[in-house]
């Protein structure tokens, strides 16, 4: 038998580019050589030809009694670039003290084909029916993807989805993620004027769409982090008690943090831990802004449009559309007078916690913990992962986060990486949990 | 005698781009093209060469008893950049419905040539001794010009610096511009992460450089157009009820100026009229703000840096080093935690504004009146003509600023014109001046 880790570094070497045309029969170079390795484990497997990059569906049957695990990954990459910024070549895996560095190491190679080789390892020992549905546009905003699932809800039936596509709270630290925050996202375009004139003649006599983008900004969020809309936080549930002592038992460094970012403050609602607030309380952030004159030195211009973006992080039960709408009728309410607005409303996803109790939860901590050979812990996200939503609901069926990768692995960046030793318990893990699995569900406990 | 039109157009089919480096032969060329005019009219001429374009510099002495008029203005012009724009090719002059249409008919040639013209006309009769001084860089700034004023004090010497580079009020209305507005520009840039950061993962917990920009602004000045910078009103000249007085008997017509902008309303301090916001109240208003992604759709990030470009009007008697100073001092004040800062100064200008009832003001009235035929009006410039207070104080010299051109003259944009009308009474009006200056000098009136 090939050992994974060469498996892995020949999956890696393929540059699977979905965002790049150039590397298009890249990307179905990789969806072909996961059939193969699928299909050498006995599993039945599709590549499924899409408007953009194809989606690979396998699946293997073991016993109409057994209960099913699907899958889901992606197989595509991000863009290397910036190049220079690499240490080895992107797309020539390297090993060099114990990490496997390459553009998709973590984000999600490395990670879903731990599952992959676990399956090929248990061979015909396989103790659930085991479905894949790894797709090849996850870093281009998956546009294919929840059609298909909606088309083939009776074929990707399963009593559970599983997801390695995130981070372990902690290098060595087992980690279970049951919550992600939602998003909501909206541009507004303002106009005062109908061109540029110039601030001298001018100024003081007529709109400037630069400060009114400012003054709305400002009366979005104040400085202490609260956000001004009305309704805003209605529905948001507040944290437990036991919760909240679960995660301040995390060992999380606040310095350690700033030096991450290179924060020299981390502003925020009072009264609550960064942890809390990154993960379990809403925010606003501006994401893009702009007006007027952008290059160097000086220009006397009043410019006559502005925009903003800000995307809104959401937590349960705040509604995503029901927030748009609470934002828009906000931002029309504070629009200085003298300007035309425009508000764009671009993609949502709704926030999602589930009980870390379930058996498919409990059975998940124990694969984690006898492959780490130390508890699981439990975390959340700040992050978004709409199809997480999305199969929750097509499916009907209980999501697992189990993350292999780390914090610290550079995804979307230079040197992404992936340590060798987190593939292998990956391996180990997913293996335990398929075995786990059917004794959890019956009501067993390992 | 050849036709001051024809020459006129001859010189405005020169392009004399100052700022494109391709066409630095082609403002030579105008140079020269002036230094052969002012020849043939008499005049000791010197084509001065600089570290960037040349400067003509011409005198005629008649008698040593008679005064001395120093015309400056400048033979460079603006990019005609975006070409498909312009009805006639820029530098193919048109005429057409009685208007000179070429890049620089208006700004500055077909004004400033209008007194070349006139000195021509009056050949041997010339009633003052008569200086240019007419430089080929004031489209880039004027960077030799202050230099090479202070390096030659005692040539320059004159009694009257006489400007053609400004507007009529409104068309066939002869008008003296007797203040001008000051200037301070800032720039302020902002970074509160090392990189940018996902706005998922990090929101809540740390800082938001476009955020804080917002804020800035928003404390900066108030949606009624409230400066709030401490003591920055502290030196403001209020106007007088006389001059406010004078201004209301102006053609303005506040509906034709919120078309010619397109703003739907024209807001401002409370309590001001339009003109005297823009004339002789101090102003404030981004140039320029951009932070995060500037790209179409969305992108979740949490922006690292942002910048704003801040232009400060000020008028008499405030000081644009002490007003830069209190900008800087208040953005240190409102400066949220967590950011830093750089303040970067930009150009600054002092405001200007001379008595209109001196002899040279006086006799440039009645030039004008005389040409048009119709009582002159004294008005004020929001913007900031920086030379004007160096002539002023290099030279000890008052300054008549009288324009010929249009606010509708398209300055700096496609299609520029210069009404041929303005062109022949300008020529009428010089000789005008410089027949009645000696006598409005000695105390007599025409």
């Amino acid at each position: 038998m090939i050992d994974p880790l060469n498996q892995l570094l020949e999956f890696l070497a393929i540059p699977s580019v979905s965002a790049d045309p150039s590397h298009k029969q890249d990307v179905e170079r990789a969806a072909h050589w996961l059939d193969n390795r699928l299909s050498e484990a006995g599993f039945a497997v599709e590549v499924v030809p899409t408007t953009g990059h194809p989606i690979v569906y396998a699946e293997k049957q073991v016993d109409a009694s057994a209960p099913t695990v699907l899958v889901y990954g992606h197989y595509d990459v991000q863009p290397p670039d910036p190049l220079e910024l690499w240490e080895t070549p992107p797309f020539e895996p390297t090993i060099k003290d114990g990490k496997i560095y390459a553009r998709g190491a973590s984000d999600d190679k490395g990670q879903v084909f731990a599952h992959v080789a676990a399956a090929m390892q248990l061979a015909d020992d396989l103790p659930v029916n085991l479905k894949f549905l790894i797709e090849g546009e996850e870093e281009v905003g998956s546009p294919n993807l929840v059609p298909f699932v909606k088309e083939h809800r009776r074929r990707l039936a399963a009593d559970v989805v599983l997801i390695s596509d995130s981070p372990m709270f902690a290098p060595g630290l087992p980690t279970l993620t049951y919550g992600l925050r939602g998003l909501a996202y909206l541009e507004v375009r303002l106009r005062g004027l109908a061109r540029d004139v110039h601030s001298g003649a001018y100024g003081g006599a007529v709109p400037n769409a630069a400060h009114a983008a400012a003054w709305m900004i400002a009366q979005l969020k104040d400085p202490m982090g609260w956000i001004r809309i009305p309704g805003f936080y209605d529905d948001v549930v507040p944290v437990a008690p036991e919760e909240r002592a679960m995660w301040a038992r995390l060992p999380f460094d606040e310095e350690a943090f700033k030096a991450e970012v290179g924060a020299e403050a981390t502003p925020g609602e009072p009264g609550y831990g960064i942890l809390e607030r990154r993960w379990a309380r809403p925010t606003l952030d501006v994401n893009g802004l702009g007006s007027g004159y952008q290059g160097e030195g000086s220009k006397t211009v009043i410019p006559a449009e502005a925009f903003f973006k800000f995307s809104m992080r959401l937590v349960p039960d705040q509604d995503p559309e029901k927030i748009a709408d609470l934002a828009e009728a906000y931002l029309r309410e504070i629009l200085p007078e003298g300007y035309a607005m425009e508000v764009i409303r671009h993609h949502g996803g709704d926030p999602v916690v589930v009980p870390t109790n379930s058996p498919p939860m409990q059975a998940a901590a124990q694969a984690l913990e006898e492959a780490w050979g130390r508890e699981t812990v439990f975390t959340r996200e700040g992050g978004s992962i709409p199809i997480v939503a999305d199969f929750m609901r097509e499916l009907e069926a209980p999501v697992v986060l189990m993350g292999f990768g780390l914090e610290s692995d550079n995804l979307h960046a230079p040197n992404e990486k992936f340590d060798a030793v987190n593939f292998e318990k990956g391996i180990e893990a997913s293996k335990n949990f398929l075995r786990l699995l059917p004794m959890y569900l019956k009501g067993g406990s390992a």
